[in-house]
């Protein structure tokens, strides 16, 4: 009875048929981009203008949407349950609070992890990890919005004070960090076993920084200098690195400087140590402003080599012409969301990235 | 038989199952944020320890968390479907192309669709509209995670190539603009029927520059000067604005412009028309130098009356003791928010928002 049903519909019907057990098969893209027209007619062994009238009528239904020129998609339904890779950034008023005018940073990891995860069907849900903006008053209401189980990429320590939620909830946490948490430190202490059931990327900054005082060396430099913020906290690997490759003077600074004090306090090192290579990194804001170098801002003589120590590649406003320590978020973002998505292992816990030195020519 | 199982069990079993009913009934909080013990014990009518000693046993269930300090929160899952707004960006470059360091107003929108979604189990997923930076070449992969009837913000023109796709998909789209769509432009013409099936929200910006006028010629000004982007698009509210309350002088200048070129082009210009009230829109950045004064770094004579025409109100380079035009962002975000989440009347087709004047003292 079935068989006489199917053998008497037309031909179209049958493909709407296949077309249909195909676009819930696991065969079908998670995207729901479809492959061409001419790989469908294939697949159903059909002509192209019988495929074609087959998803006239998928499209008719809803089934399916046809964008001219770009091709066959399957409608993603409601029902259907998409994945979620939850980013935290700190709060609404971060870019106050943290004294800078773009929030870059969180911006190029946000882009980061949205490429990653493009044709992946998953989303990526920024959540404010605070309201009040201080690191120690979460807000749990937010963070309440994490189900168990689930996928978080987490930037920094900022946040520690829900890691023990995240582990509680059994979270996929994915851990970036700037900072050597091998070395004790008593702040961290009672996180350290949250952040060890966490797989952790970690930025390696000491031996950035060693490549940066090797570089200098390299290229004739005999009296380095260091000026960067954060240079007493023993957990950043900053300072530990640029000794490690035989530097000796270093000022650490404040972390919410003005360009103003910044080259003052510099005038003053350079008066005193008449350094000729010169590891910076202080997060001021340099101006967009075309004819801007940064050399000529910071009123460095000529004869002083320079290596801008800024980890993101993104800052538009840094002078091209100027070699400065670079580390690829995107990649960062991409192999994140590869060990999120395809397995997460605790038992394979670091991976560091080492951050490399671009426009090295104008050394 | 069933009533005496419940008699013989202890109140706290009793309770306990009275807050899981609780938990799964639309009285509990949608974000899982529970009441505090004392009005739980009371709803329960029994004593707080009772009540805490059924907590307990929930959150070993893991059915709520229980955070000291913080309160009792029920553990949301995975299969509870949880709202989706739509936030689109332009592309992953868009800063690079935009030619800006910081994609503020995109951070600020984001911050104020997270904040107003807060506390109602919405999510906002970010997605980007292009992966070419190009405004008519669309990501349709990424779009097509938007499934029919989906909740969409979207803020400017940019994304008008896949405004009939949102249509056919029956999108509650809220669309934020700058421009005056009423005014015929052959560019919108194809777009035009799918917009007016959208609720729009418009910064009313014909209003705000008049504002600005009218209150540079209440401060004596008698010669007004505009200088702005795109003044040569009819469709951009800013030029009428300004004739209607008098104004005669313009400069249109181009969107990407370097300080230079702006500070060069203010001279010349002032040399013309010896203004004496300048209204100030271009998308130029500023450094965030703290001495930083924008008259003096314009070049301006003392007696011109400046306001700075930035919609942004974080701009946080500006010049803190510079009258400039603001909108509230947020409020935007929380009605567009609120007209999504609480019923989407397409017949409620636009609202319109005012930009006030900031630091009005320093006029």
């Amino acid at each position: 009875m079935q068989k006489k049903t199917v053998r008497s519909a037309p031909t179209r019907d049958l493909v709407v048929e296949k077309l249909e057990h195909y676009l819930n098969s696991p065969e079908c893209p998670q995207n729901g981009c479809l492959p061409g027209e001419d790989s469908l007619a294939e697949m159903c062994g059909v002509s192209r203008k019988t495929l074609r009238s087959a998803l006239d009528i998928l499209a008719e239904r809803g089934v399916v949407d046809r964008i001219r020129g770009k091709g066959t998609f399957k409608v993603l339904t409601y029902e259907r349950q998409k994945k979620v890779i939850y980013y935290f950034l700190p709060c609404a008023n971060y870019e106050k609070y943290a004294g800078i005018t773009s929030a870059t940073h969180i911006m190029e990891t946000l882009n980061g992890l949205m490429l990653a995860t493009r044709g992946t069907g998953t989303y990526i849900v920024p959540l404010h990890y605070s309201q009040s903006n201080r690191p120690d008053d979460p807000d749990w209401e937010v963070l309440n919005m994490i189900e168990p189980g689930a996928m978080v990429f987490i930037g920094g320590m900022w946040y520690r004070r829900c890691f023990s939620f995240l582990r509680r909830r059994s979270c996929k946490v994915l851990f970036l960090n700037m900072l050597d948490l091998s070395i004790f430190h008593p702040d961290n202490a009672p996180y350290m076993d949250d952040i060890n059931s966490f797989h952790q990327l970690r930025i390696d900054n000491f031996t950035g920084v060693r490549n940066c005082a090797d570089t200098l060396m390299k290229h004739g430099c005999r009296k380095l200098f260091l000026a960067a913020a954060s240079l007493g906290d023993i957990t950043n690997p900053l300072l530990p690195g640029y000794l490690k490759s035989g530097g000796k003077a270093y000022w650490s600074c404040d972390q919410e400087l003005s360009l103003d004090i910044l080259r003052d306090e510099l005038a003053r090192q350079y008066r005193k140590f008449q350094f000729d290579g010169l590891i910076l990194g202080c997060g001021v804001e340099f101006p967009s402003d075309s004819r801007f170098t940064l050399r000529r801002y910071l009123g460095l003589p000529e004869e002083v080599r320079l290596i801008f120590y800024y980890k993101n590649p993104t800052v538009l406003a840094l002078d091209r012409k100027q070699p400065y320590v670079c580390c690829d978020y995107r990649r960062i973002c991409r192999e994140g969301v590869e060990i999120l998505l395809d397995g997460y292992h605790p038992e394979i816990q670091r991976r560091q990235f080492k951050p490399h030195i671009e426009n090295l020519e104008y050394l």
